[in-house]
């Protein structure tokens, strides 16, 4: 977390009629804001920029309500979309990082709890304490409902890239292996779903949308 | 809806290895790209730009899960995020209606009925009416997880308008009595979250960032 971050809502206090938990609930939400600003590398579909944080959680809660007939355990759709929304939240202090960057991926734990620290940490405890498990349980993957939140967030870039004809998949040193590996935790929520996304990976292979193996 | 918009999914179609109604949901959700392309009035608190339909669904949603305390009649969070999620997507196709603006306002319903026939007409039957259900009923307000999610969607700009002290408040011809009439909906959900509303445009007013009513 950079020093020189205050939160947003001390930049302008709200008004001094505004007190107790409901000051501090809404501080937490105006800082939340800031999701809309943290950029992931996947192009969006619909025009020619990168999609940010706060509308690829909003996807990925739509994706839930729309998918949920595909998990092969039963999962309480109203759940995923908690955890869906708020997952991404730590990233407003720790950054995104890229699926493929494994040197970020080192640090990424470490940098996201210190985030989650700070950010959770504007609620009042026990809302700071909840939000925090939300995380941890979509981190974690030990329920269904973490499953197949984990799932909706690897397919929908997958979507995205299909159609970008490449999108991320192109990056450098980024091969079908590495977007199997990656990926195939979708498998782990929803055979039907992953049958989708073996496809999509196949397929844009077959058209020179991502790289075979290096040989 | 425009006569040359075709659904993003037929500009690149899906593999063929993906069928049924798989196949509809996908080609749906990759149209509910669109939904991060249609700009509101709202000024972000957080960067120097409007926000947009898909990131401010997503603030919805997080908004009920930490507010929901506040209502006044016992709500299902989880009933209220699916509702907030869903409740902006018929703009996809009938285009952000300005709050105070009453000429786009007279046509918006017939122009948003067209357009949920369109967009929920992809997805398979029984779940697009499922999805036109959930958007009526917001627009209906006449359950509490309604009236929540609508408090939430009035609730959301006035903490932007605050921190942009002024933001689409000082937009020509909108004055105090204006947001107060558009906003006290707020109180139908939860008379602690208007009294926090109420608060807001008082104090703006005060600071001249919000006109009182014309004399």
């Amino acid at each position: 977390m950079a020093s020189d971050t205050r939160p947003l809502a001390e930049t302008n206090p709200l008004p001094d009629g505004i007190g107790g938990r409901l000051r501090e609930q809404l501080a937490f939400l105006v800082e939340a804001d800031r999701l809309k600003t943290v950029l992931r590398r996947s192009p969006l579909a619909a025009a020619d920029r990168r999609e940010n944080d706060a509308e690829h959680s909003w996807h990925l809660a739509l994706m839930a309500m729309v998918l949920a007939e595909h998990a092969d355990e039963a999962v309480d759709v109203g759940h995923v979309m908690k955890l869906v929304v708020v997952h991404d939240l730590v990233e407003i202090y720790a950054g995104d990082t890229f699926l493929y960057d494994d040197a970020m991926a080192a640090s990424q734990r470490e940098r996201e709890s210190a985030a989650a620290d700070a950010l959770f940490g504007m609620l009042p405890g026990r809302q700071a304490a909840w939000m925090r498990e939300l995380w941890e349980e979509f981190e974690a993957r030990q329920t269904p409902e973490a499953r197949f939140a984990k799932a909706m967030d690897r397919l929908e870039p997958m979507l995205l890239n299909w159609m970008a004809r490449g999108g991320t998949w192109q990056a450098p040193g980024v091969t079908v292996p590495d977007i199997r590996a990656r990926t195939s935790m979708i498998g782990d929520a929803s055979a039907a779903l992953w049958e989708a996304g073996r496809a999509l990976i196949q397929e844009s292979e077959r058209r020179g949308w991502a790289r075979p193996a290096d040989r």
